[in-house]
């Protein structure tokens, strides 16, 4: 049975926590999210997650672990992998917090894997998705932060540290960029992050002083022809076109699935950075790469979640 | 006995054409080159390379091809991968050359294979090298062009088209950076290989109007003590070690082994190179990088070449 046993998929997200009962071919069977508590302790936050899970386990009729073929989780970044130790940016409560080991203590038995949620994006897109059948695969995901995973040669890369992918800082503007987070200059997440875009456009008279402005604001105001609006997406549009051309000129990739909020932005992102990337990647073999939205939406973190366990062959290179 | 036969290495290279009898552990037993001819024909460079490999087996004394394990070859690209149809850049005489078919004709019955010579380089670095025992690296070789090879969860990485590592045309410079021979702006290519030092340095006052004055002529007149020498080292090492930062980030490495004639240009470019890297390269992950010499230094396109037969388990992903 345990073949065609679901997998318990978590995904937790400096925005959101969510989590879902996934068919082994994909299909989320429950799927249930909150937004990610902001005040909550490590361990209330953990309760939070745990009854979340009990909650798709529950409407799924599923009784765990026994029922299940194991459970795969996203998070956000840095990690220690594969040790599932997690230190997301975004949720400050969680500092070194063990989740792989809870997790198991929790569901016993079956396999339990973590992985980075941007990694568990382009897993999800290569599984089920838009990168499906291509053998070399940056997927990213550009929303509060800008992360991704890369796939090459039909395998998830690890890297030295299971960091591979973390494409957000590869340099685009070393001269006149600005400083990111990491500490670098000229990072592309420094440029392109949803809230970097908002301070951008605010220091130039959008919404100045709006507290609580946010990316999609932005993009709704350049859709209405907010001409800062319309230039803060040219100016990520730029950025990704630039970090890709970098990316695929040294991997050789086929397609790059963009997932995120700020993905949704439509033409107004996309067609700078076609252009940008057209203008930087002139060598005849990374012509034919593809940009592309992310099929998935925002179920693709769960999806990429389950597939560390449903196509763990696949998907999983750690212990 | 096929085991322990020796491999025939070739190494085509814009400077030269070299060939030598390898040992199954690496070693060169016999080896000779020739400066590449530049007013030959398709045929002749071939009847040239040819004589090369003749000469290299007569010295060893191996009968072939029934005394070869196979024959690997390195040559510039670009290449169509894995047929080694080779058009190399720096030799206009070879274009869309059949490589691997003629090597088949002349050698036949033995594994015939031919690669990208940077992609030998890092193979060479890996199994022999300054890369042995790490399982993530981007080999880079820093010349007439400027190239490079990954490894990446202890495989040769091959990509869409078997053009994976081409790291010359990671964008370092968008807004100011030259023109580059792709048709790109600000790759490193444009920036730090040879001959656009020597130009850059020329149009300040270097060697003003000498012909064929080189990047070798440019290290050493900074090592000396020429202030446009010098500048022209520390913007070859900067714009190598934003290049590098972005693969580190991307591609979670370990160490990158740097060949090429400029490589030997020591802490005139290795010091500027550092400093860049380590003011971009900030993310926990990516400090332990480090970044070194080639250790093989000219036999290294040779050993690559070899490691295609000797160790082709780890190192031909082709047919």
């Amino acid at each position: 049975m345990a073949e065609a046993s679901p997998a318990l998929a978590i995904d937790v997200g400096g925005t959101k926590l969510a989590a879902a009962v996934v068919e082994p071919g994909g299909r989320l069977v429950t799927w249930a999210q909150v937004p990610t508590p902001r005040e909550l302790a490590a361990e209330q936050l953990w309760r939070t997650l745990d009854a979340l899970a009990s909650r798709v386990l529950d409407e799924a009729g599923v009784a765990a672990p026994a029922g299940l073929a194991g459970v795969g989780a996203g998070c956000g970044g840095p990690m220690e992998w594969p040790a599932g130790v997690v230190s997301p940016l975004n949720i400050p409560a969680w500092r070194s917090f063990p989740l792989r080991a809870r997790l198991r203590e929790r569901f016993g038995h079956v396999p339990v894997r973590v992985q980075n949620d941007a990694i568990c994006l382009v897993a999800a897109e290569h599984w089920r998705g838009a990168a499906r059948g291509a053998g070399n695969v940056l997927g990213m995901v550009v929303s509060t932060g800008v992360g991704g995973g890369l796939i090459l040669d039909s395998r998830l890369i690890s890297g030295a540290s299971g960091n591979a992918g973390h494409v957000g800082h590869v340099v685009v503007d070393p001269s006149t960029g600005p400083v990111c987070s990491c500490g670098g200059r000229g990072c592309l997440e420094a440029i392109a992050r949803g809230p970097a875009l908002v301070a951008w456009a605010q220091a130039r008279g959008w919404r100045e002083g709006q507290q609580g402005a946010t990316a999609k604001d932005l993009a709704d105001d350049g859709a209405q022809g907010h001409p800062v609006g319309i230039a803060a997406m040219r100016r990520a549009g730029r950025a990704l076109g630039i970090a890709i051309a970098s990316a695929a000129c040294l991997c050789d990739l086929e397609v790059v699935p963009i997932g995120g909020g700020l993905s949704q932005a439509g033409s107004m992102l996309f067609g700078p950075l076609e252009e940008t990337l057209r203008a930087h990647a002139r060598l005849g073999f990374v012509r034919q790469l593809r940009v592309v939205p992310a099929a998935l939406g925002r179920s693709a973190g769960l999806v990429g979640a389950a597939a560390l366990i449903l196509a763990g062959d696949r998907y999983w290179a750690g212990d």
